[in-house]
């Protein structure tokens, strides 16, 4: 019964129930009142965590950048080349985004009406990871291993690179599968166009 | 005096000032009052040519599409290299973009409030670009000039790539300047990243 759950575990289900309210109705139609009900507790209990829907999603977008810098960690081998570390990466990536749609959702939120919430937390959640790759594109260039570059801009780019072949070309075709991605990602930003 | 003037001309004259206004005050905050004042003509005037805001709108997007074709198209010589003339369309683009701040405050509303219209206008420059972009990849594929690839996909994914240097990095850093652009460009999608 909810009653004897115990603190930590209620605050974790209020959070996947928000979770699930975002990924499925997006952030601006989600309300408390919903998250309490997908939670399966009452509205005073969430209130005891999160003083409102804004804390509750920043809480949220907070815990994606933490679990993609972790899986990014993980996978990272520093004894690998760059090129091999970022496929390895984007691979991960791939299985986790088949996880969470909460990105996607946002995306086309922000894209149809504009929310500002949902636009500031996909923004966050992209400097983050711009960062995170910037960091690893300079140790790269200092290493000799790809040209000398500004390491974010070109994170950026290859973010954008990555967005344009995942989720903005879908009015363009069916969907990647996640080896076409990888394909892909390796001959733009690899091996480059041209024929040789 | 504007009642002296050709019907060709006050029609081109509500079109600029239309132009001017919607790349000032964006989509939204454009009304056919303002329009009217901006063209120094009476608001009669601008129905005789255009039944409302949206005829109007779509005229100027259309316009642009032709000229960004033309401008290709004059820029283009089927004897060069895809990448030389991929860098020369470029160059020229980025003249033209400086002119035409129109497509990057549309870009901003849509971006901050949500407009529809001004995002279905961006929407339907970035078909007509990709389609004529992914038409000569198609033809420097199968000349052999470079590696098979997805002709729409890599069209909207070197759109993606122009947009993110241009207009989306302002964030980052300055604005890059116009032979930054090109040396990017070219790094990222012609010789790849890779050093060797």
């Amino acid at each position: 019964m909810a009653a004897e759950r115990k603190p930590m575990d209620r605050r974790k289900q209020v959070l996947e129930a928000a979770a699930r309210s975002f990924e499925t109705f997006g952030y601006k139609a989600t309300t408390m009142d919903q998250v309490a009900k997908l939670a399966g507790v009452g509205k005073g209990t969430i209130y005891t965590f999160f003083a409102h829907k804004e804390q509750l999603f920043e809480e949220i977008m907070s815990g994606m950048i933490r679990e993609l810098r972790e899986l990014a960690d993980r996978t990272l081998r520093p004894e690998l080349p760059f090129a091999d570390n970022l496929m390895e990466v984007l691979h991960k990536l791939l299985d986790y985004r088949e996880q969470h749609a909460l990105a996607v959702k946002l995306a086309q939120e922000v894209r149809d009406i504009g929310t500002p919430m949902a636009r500031e937390g996909l923004e966050k959640v992209e400097r983050a990871v711009v960062t995170y790759i910037s960091r690893h594109v300079n140790e790269a260039s200092e290493k000799g291993e790809i040209k000398p570059c500004d390491p974010e801009l070109t994170a950026f780019v290859m973010l954008k690179t990555y967005l344009a072949l995942t989720a903005e070309s879908h009015h363009l075709h069916m969907p990647l599968t996640k080896e076409e991605v990888l394909d892909y990602f390796r001959t733009y930003w690899m091996e480059g166009l041209a024929a040789r």
